[in-house]
């Protein structure tokens, strides 16, 4: 049958051939999210209606809740439902003390370690020159604020030590290096996370950089 | 640094090692969609956090609404926002002829072709005999009430083909055959999709069922 001669007799379906409205709009809300291609959006969508109502209706209000109860802390700008945060607002925390991180995961993965007691910056991203982003697209300045008046640092205390916990990656090191510059003119000592061996690892698979991490900053014994 | 004194000493950080509830919460709702692993709900969480209120809201509507509003026909199956759905609706199909698919996305891929003018039913699965699938899991009850009584058929009329439209495999052709001996003992004729080479597609990479299926199949050009 010609191309032409199927398309006129197609207008019989009367727009049928497509999901129910409400779906579609879901499918298309679903696939704006990142890593959801048109695909995905589709199962997930039809996997929503396919379960309960109790189950759709608690995922609908957790969406529409996490924009309505969490913001950003104005001290450390981590993620939180009161300002300041639990961990700027803890006055058992030395507040002298700031870990600069990426953003909001950073800080849960070094919290978890429950090794570290001062509070933290959250950048909320990295210096990315290609792609456009700069330090007025972080919370820099709120971090040298924060070095330079007490007032703006948790609980009114004078910042002594950065920690510079950026990604080791090359984004990662470059804003390492932007922060640390800033921040020893302002008089603030400066240190970053060890760089080494993952603990677990075996040697014989550890790449040449981390080799040479590992050596350059070997660690004294005695 | 000994396990134990790790441990004593992570007591001062009371619970900030964690996103805020509403966080956690909505990684937890989106992690019990199919696919999305605990990495991939709190890459989605945040991402829906950082955007604007507006598009969260609509999110959140999106996926209440289509529990609400989008429900089965209850002669065919397919997704509808009426009842019957704007197919079995509709008195310019013929509704004579019934094409079994299994999903509603089915019954949509042959609508967008335009080439079909009868109506659907939607078993909603397969048999799947290993998965403990049978055909009570699925909508077959109804399609043989179809089939026996021009009531329960969409606009009242009396079935006299089904066109079995399931997958080309193992479990879709065994579904097929259930569906095809009922529906001959009711005294329906019954017909499946083609089977042969995709159009588009280049014999040499063709696999041996398919052409297996194409040499059996083989059509007269007279």
């Amino acid at each position: 049958m010609a191309e032409e001669s199927r398309r006129a007799e197609a207008g019989f379906n009367g727009g049928a051939s497509a999901y129910p409205e409400a779906v579609d709009r879901l499918i298309d809300r679903l696939g704006r999210l990142p890593g959801i291609g048109r695909r995905s959006a589709e199962r997930l969508a039809l996997f929503i209606l396919k379960g309960s109502e109790a189950d759709a209706m608690d995922l609908a209000r957790a969406v529409a809740d996490v924009k309505r109860t969490v913001r950003n802390c104005s001290v450390c700008s981590n993620l939180t439902h009161e300002d300041p945060c639990p961990i700027c607002g803890n006055p058992q925390r030395d507040r002298a003390t700031v870990l600069v991180v990426e953003q909001p995961r950073d800080l849960i993965a070094i919290e978890q370690t429950g090794m570290y007691r001062g509070v933290y910056h959250v950048l909320l991203g990295r210096l990315s020159p290609l792609d456009g982003v700069g330090p007025g697209d972080l919370t820099m300045d709120r971090l040298f604020e924060r070095l330079k008046s007490p007032k703006a640092n948790a609980g009114g205390e004078r910042v002594t030590e950065v920690v510079l916990g950026l990604n080791p990656t090359l984004e990662g090191d470059g804003t390492a290096l932007y922060v640390a510059e800033h921040a020893q003119k302002l008089g603030v000592r400066v240190s970053r996370l060890a760089r080494g061996l993952p603990t677990g690892s075996q040697l014989e698979y550890a790449n040449k950089a981390v080799l040479a991490d590992a050596i350059q900053g070997r660690q004294s014994m005695g």
